[in-house]
């Protein structure tokens, strides 16, 4: 008889709601080898609490995350809150032997991520941290071709813009990701660091880096009061350069003030055989340029990865029949399942959040002194 | 307290699997004002039905539909079957009071269609024929920009294409769409009514329409014996010229027999005042041209239909995070549950179903007769 | 030494204006076996003729054509006049031995397309219809790829729509190109005439059409006097259905009423190993879809035609370097001088023009009698 | 009547054929205030420089550009010439009273560059270096949007990629773009000097700037002798971020390293009411988004820049009748025939040539010390 994890979920507002859907949903798309019981939801607001478990279809809600970890019957413990708690709750989920799935970014600064990482290490928990985007299958296909050599034996640049524009309007309330203490960054921590975590899954470890950052509105409304400004302490967008490892060089952007963009990921890689291309507004496709096409027949292909041949694909629909934003929370949470039920961690792990922050620490440590920082 | 409406589905492939979706989903992002009780799934094969009721979440399986529409239990019957058996059962469950969801195409013909619309108006019971097309939002925003007069108070064009390429290779077996007894027609009823539908839904009805259809591969190999070849009796695509009650032109194809383009549908409509451009590939978005604009600033504008202010979005993802296929079902459900609520009707219902089927065997007889004909 | 080929032009505007260049750009980019003079323009205008032989590099302006059909200096006579006097002209110039480039469409209907053809083969003279599209460097590579079967060896679909929007006003008023006697016929003959002639350029002879033409616009101001209407006697828009003799499935549309569409052509031919689509608005693109691509590797690949080993692009820039609409008269005429340097025609020849007259002309008598038409 | 300007042309490769080509069209499609003469082209090698004149229409074929500036019936010198000479050629044809149109970039140098901005100020004779790209008309169209506050008062970002790959191939030889002393650099001066003009063109001045650069195929075989390599002492790829004077934030690149892309340049700006996005690769077209649309009619709108009231289309054809790459010298060479007759130099001048080389120089200097350089 199959074992069955029960599932521990901390928050429940944009995360938490992805996340319950895709707990729901994985069983019902893709074999899990084990079921899968939405026990718990938890969050500080009572009311609010016990709506959304009765919506997002947990049996239990509960106010103290304390009370979840404690619980042993909880298998896993998934994080949804705000950066700044990610790094308590997660330790002390690793204490009691919790597989830990943690909302991006990592934590707020390098100091915590190593805590977290060195957490689950010394209690060898099964942990993952949510880069959902690695597992479009768009970019699951990207990277499959990658490894394959399909675009060459060298990456020459990897150029990234993560795009949006909802705090363009200077009276947008300072809610609490533009709080430095919350949040650790504006930015950077929360769309930059996807790209970095792509960079690395796609092309590799940087070698160095140099970035600026900047607060195009330096103060805005506070959310209680909004006849009262209060200073944004974080970042609104972060401009980066650098090399990698294998020498390949990257542009990387992020930033909350593109007007027209709403969630727009570009990403282009060109290596010594092709090159990639994908935007996340249209999440289904790929465009590839393979140079050992006959020369007068080369152009960009526009994959439509909607094939059962593609990654993640034949669990959903025919060909043609796109998915969707929260697809890409199913993929994470099934594959995370079957890490769990084998007790083997499955990328991306805290390890690539230590990683990717020690990315964004550089950036800010860069932007701080004004000089390239060498990783 | 809230009332539960109890739900019955007939069928369980493809489509059983997108409503099955669709009812599970539908609470948890809408609120609707009833709950959903999944209570039995019914399909000619125990062992694949009871395999596909554990999988999609329903509480029974059940091989026999009648006992599902005997069952006093059930409020809703969910026709998912073949088209063969629309008819018989949607007649059926009429007469035992059921509120009715059907698949398209209503019928195989007009005389089904016929049978069909009159049993729900005889029996009064809620009924709805799943064009799941007009519930994705940008074809929703379309109609809305219609009605409003954002393209001006005459329509000129109507141009669509249903376009896909699953048979064109000769050796694809004669499955059942491939068959004339359970399918009634090939591209004609399965795609070729989606476009119908949405014609009628955004421009009006048809006064004249004349067609031509093609039946490319004549033989296909039998499913069961693929050494034995057995003819081909359905159309593999259609291609149908017309003019609608207010004056417009149309220009209607539906094909199986187009490489790369996988489930394609793109459609244009000009009026006097702007147009209008969908492509089914990128769902999420719509093009509109507004002719008021000023002159140097012209242009489609590309709409990504992903705002809260947007048709359905609301109760999905923030702006910018796009939805996919499967998500027109849950639209369609979330409404259809608010019509048996309320004990009213939502378009499209089974009148709309035999209207467009007045238009499928018309382009069938115009082909046969060589000639245009009068709706 | 190289002969010289004295040209005689009759038309100044729009294709004046276009072919003049052609003829003064063909020399400098291309390697023509004989010299271009652009000796003599016509036009009736006296005033006009001689500003535009100034400012277009003729030597001399003519008023009356016959004079230059009988100066015995002339080689080639171009026609740019509108439909009514092609036919007269052309016969004049056939009879004179004179070599012919005549603009399409060839002529208002099948008896003087019948008496041009006959003309030019009675004495024997070069000719050439202007169907200018055939010569952008897409569609020759289009044209090509299906001569070599890389769309594979059946033909299913060609459809194309052209669509412009210059007349959606209804105070536009009522020129040449809307009245009958000059123009012949409305969309029909200017633009629906160039989709024609690409169906039967690459795909091959119609077998059986059937059409429908409507003019929304029933009267408009006179250009002399706006204050008075007179009756659009020609159509503003033509949809057609039909099959090749090759079994192909036809679906051609032209309009003058598409808001937004400027000078649109888009066309998708699908095969039975791969489809094509082009754009005219992006007419440096060819997509090709390649059904013997590796199944999780397909899709639609975006050719930049401009590539030297592309048709014509040799002569202009390096990759990457975009022509425009103008270039396509200039292939055009290239093509044509060395034609009559040649003594031999080069495609689309005058029996092409009265090929397309004839499905021309089925599909307004295919509109009268409300009937399919057999070519 | 008019005055006549006698053209002296120094090149004759791809620059010198697109600068005849313009001087030849300009007169043809714009008023002039001058007659143009092309008077005299000049190469280094006789044979070629003589079959460049007759083929790209030049009086007289020369072969010491210092007789062509000693020639006192020639107006203006067109520099075309690889850019080692730029500079010599340039100040002696400024103290001979020359006007001067020079090709990008303007030196190798900012002394060079200097010293041209010094002998064109001290001989106050009309100059201009040619930043085509600034005259597509999609481009021009952006200026005036943001110079009217169309996407509001600040601009936030200035997002820029120039990318080629006709050096991919590691056996592409050592020509004379990827020498050291002809070229000074290589993507640097040859195309990362395009998007330095566009930035400054269309956002302002820089403040400060960090660089890396990076050559990825480090020797090449010898044009004469395969057999032997030599040395790649150009940069291949580029990338830079930066400020501006205005606060807004700079990511440029360009390489020649991007497989696929052949003459893509893409540049997105972002302002606080507004975006605009351009594609060379599409340069008929200019994308903008407009925050000031109602929030559900919002999208990038795709204007087709070939409008009469849009910059220099007038000239051309009528509506969706797209124009090419040459065409934007001609746009160039008619603004510059004009300032010549006013005797007022047009932008962009020796000075933006200048700046543009400032910055360029200070990406050197910073990839040098490997820090931020304050412009």
């Amino acid at each position: 008889m199959k074992r069955t994890l029960a599932v521990g979920l901390i928050g429940y507002k944009f995360m938490g709601k992805a996340h319950s859907n895709a707990w729901r949903q994985a069983p019902h798309f893709f074999d899990l080898p084990a079921g899968v019981r939405m026990k718990t939801i938890c969050g500080r607001n009572r009311t609010a609490v016990k709506k959304a478990a009765a919506k997002l279809d947990w049996e239990n809600a509960e106010t103290d995350w304390r009370c979840i970890i404690a619980d042993p019957r909880i298998d896993i413990i998934d994080i949804c809150t705000p950066n700044e708690s990610h790094c308590e709750i997660a330790v002390a989920a690793a204490k009691a032997g919790k597989a830990i799935l943690c909302e991006k970014p990592l934590a707020r600064n390098v100091d915590e991520a190593e805590k977290m990482a060195q957490a689950v290490k010394k209690a060898r928990v099964v942990n993952m941290i949510c880069h959902n985007y690695r597992r479009v299958p768009a970019i699951a296909l990207a990277k499959q071709m990658i490894e394959r050599g399909e675009i060459g034996d060298r990456i020459f640049h990897f150029h990234a813009r993560y795009a949006q524009d909802w705090i363009v309007d200077p009276n947008f309330p300072l809610v609490w990701r533009l709080q430095s203490d919350p949040a650790g960054s504006g930015a950077l921590g929360d769309i930059f660091s996807h790209i970095v975590d792509l960079a690395r899954y796609l092309v590799g470890e940087f070698r160095e880096i140099c970035g600026v950052m900047e607060t195009f509105v330096k103060q805005r409304p506070l959310e209680k009061n909004p006849r009262v400004k209060g200073k944004v302490a974080v970042d609104d967008a972060v401009t980066m350069i650098g090399r990698f490892k294998n020498g390949a060089l990257a542009s990387l952007e992020a930033t909350r003030f593109a007007p027209g963009r709403k969630n727009s990921i570009t990403l282009e890689i060109n290596g010594s055989a092709g090159s990639l291309f994908f935007d996340l507004e249209e999440m289904n496709r790929l465009r590839v340029y393979n140079a050992a096409d006959p020369q007068d027949r080369q152009g960009f292909r526009d994959i439509l990865v909607t094939e059962p041949s593609h990654p993640y694909i034949a669990n959903w629909w025919p060909p043609g029949h796109v998915i969707g934003y929260e697809h890409t929370f199913v993929h994470t949470i099934a594959d995370f399942a079957n890490a769990v039920a084998a007790g083997k961690s499955v990328q991306p792990t805290f390890t690539d959040g230590l990683h990717n922050q020690y990315v964004l620490d550089a950036v800010k440590e860069s932007v701080r002194i004004n000089k390239w920082i060498r990783l």
